[in-house]
């Protein structure tokens, strides 16, 4: 019988869909367990841009600290695609990470049986694929500074830093190791170690913070050549660890392996106060508004929520057999079409799995 | 009738075997076709470290300079992976294509036919893929300074610095362009514009060189995104525009539509001098000295070498025929074993394609 604020940020697009759908979820959560969970609603990217003229209003950022844990939906679209970098969509959600000290960004990648045959894969490569990248989230070249444009002897250039703290990078590892611990016990570190100096570092780090987990197994990779065992033999990953922007590519195209980038959720957890939980994809102006994106990767997101912020292991796996019983009754919304069934609207999808669990 | 000065370094691994291949093809084009080659040869990457104490002599420097093109096998192999960076063999890579102004690098993609089925995705969605990737090669952060480790406040840190000058930009996408022009007629311009300065300037010059090119359609693309296209709809491509490590990155990933990396040539041109031509693959150390090696990807850069260097355009089809000749009677050597066909070895396969050219 647990009380828990959560801040929900549904963001652009179909950002409000999706969340809208994994409220619902978490409320029949609420009451099939007896929990009490609050929603509070906050602007952030170009809501709150048209809102409040800024892409991560002061309020929001209140909103998210004095609750346990943060729901959001996505940002983005043509109508602030002009606008000048600071007041960017994406800006919103770069702050809120770095505010919150959203450091480990975890994004499960799994392949359900039923879903195999939608993959752009053979679905013989991707049948049985589990794994988990983990992708550090508040540094690098997302962050290091100087990023801007200068203008040097009539010359026009343009700069950005990537920047490794040995700390920064020893926390996500860290989280790696403690993560592989739990499943199959084998860390693939991804880096560009032949060229970068801060895979440089990272390499050792890793391999300093893997004498501290024995019984787990660290190999490391470089990121060409994981981009293509990607997808060349997906079932040999357990936990990939890796930076900022590698971790951004590699879980897009990770993403086909499990069907459809809308059925990926994710956890960025925090250092220090409560994490966030969002699904990997975007806010699909194309289709908002329509009923018809696919809400599962929020709803798997919600179930991380449940599972990591409020230690409900019994409620998550409700929430992710539900899924999977929709997805085993044919249910499909259109994203998941190439592998038959039946195809439903945002809405239904959301009620069926609801209902179930 | 020509005259033509072929430097050809091999470098570590598999790169002697398949270089072989590629000069045997060579020569048999020149018989073929009356001209006279010369191959000189040059040390490059861990042979050279071993025969010259560093990754890229002076030698080979003016081997190539005084050469018409540049034939390269690969670098690499676990034998140097403990050496100091400066004593790397990618260094010697890293430094023959700073040298040289080696900025634009050419990547096509092509799925053979009769390849389709050995690739992991699907056959059908690889089936007449046909696009390039066109990779800066000189410039972002593979070369920008700062780039090292610092100690600051006792704390370590290691950073580097993607840099791009406006005619950086400008140049090589000018090329993508005018490869365009020849081909299907569309630009994708891949960045992150959401995130990086150095992308904000990429897309404004991107644009400003499309206005030079109004028969030819731009588009731009974020990497994340670019990653997942290139596997939930490949055909989508015509010409890839891209920085120097997202196109490293897309590049490895994209050889898994055309069956094996092992297919892939490159050429690296040059702005001022001699241009370079060498596969995709790595050096392979696992089955260097096997005679196992796909020959493919070498002898096709050689056939690029022909087309970009040389002007020889009748050459470089009797190359490509020979060698979708070799594929189509069933020839395959180990990696392209999953599209069925009869295993051989690296010289029965380069056997058979000189003796067609
Ligand atoms: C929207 C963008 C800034 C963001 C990122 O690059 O991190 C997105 O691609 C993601 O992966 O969450
Ligand atoms: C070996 C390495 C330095 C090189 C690169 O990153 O450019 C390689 O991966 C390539 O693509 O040619």
């Amino acid at each position: 019988m647990g009380n828990y604020r959560i801040a929900v940020l549904p963001g652009d697009g179909i950002g409000q869909e999706v969340t809208a759908g994994a409220v619902e979820v978490l409320k029949a959560v609420g009451v099939r367990f007896g929990h009490e969970f609050t929603f509070e609603y906050g602007w952030i990217g170009g809501a709150a841009i048209d809102e409040a003229g800024t892409p991560l209003p002061e309020e929001t950022l209140r909103l998210c600290r004095e609750s346990d844990a943060v729901l959001l939906g996505a940002v983005g679209g043509p109508k602030w695609d002009g606008n000048p970098p600071h007041l960017r969509p994406e800006k919103g959600l770069l702050a809120i990470r770095k505010q919150l000290d959203l450091y480990a960004n975890l994004r499960p990648v799994v392949c359900y049986d039923c879903l195999a045959s939608a993959s752009p894969l053979k679905p013989d490569l991707v049948q049985g694929v589990d794994f988990v990248i983990v992708r550090e989230l508040t540094g690098g070249i997302y962050f290091g500074q100087p990023s801007g444009r200068v203008v040097e002897n009539g010359e026009e250039k343009a700069v950005d830093t990537l920047l490794y703290k040995k700390e920064e990078i020893e926390r996500i590892v860290r989280m790696a190791f403690t993560l592989a611990r739990g499943r199959k016990k084998k860390v693939t570190s991804v880096d560009k170690a032949n060229v970068l100096s801060s895979s440089r570092l990272w390499r050792e780090v890793a391999e300093e913070v893997a004498e501290q987990f024995p019984d787990v197994e660290l190999e490391h990779m470089l990121v060409d050549n994981a981009a293509m065992q990607l997808i060349r033999a997906p079932k040999q990953f357990d936990v990939i660890v890796t930076e900022n922007m590698f971790g951004d590519i590699l879980s897009d195209e990770a993403s086909m392996l499990s069907g459809s980038l809308g059925m990926l959720p994710s956890a960025s957890l925090s250092a220090s106060g409560p994490s966030l939980y969002e699904p990997v994809h975007g806010s699909a102006p194309d289709i908002a508004g329509m009923n018809k994106a696919n809400p599962i990767a929020a709803i798997l997101s919600a179930a991380m929520m449940l599972r990591l912020s409020f230690g409900l292991t019994a409620e998550a796996e409700a929430v992710e057999h539900a899924v999977r019983q929709a997805l085993d009754q044919g249910l499909r919304t259109a994203d998941l079409a190439p592998s038959g069934g039946r195809i439903v609207s945002t809405n239904e999808m959301v009620e069926e799995i609801k209902t179930a669990v």
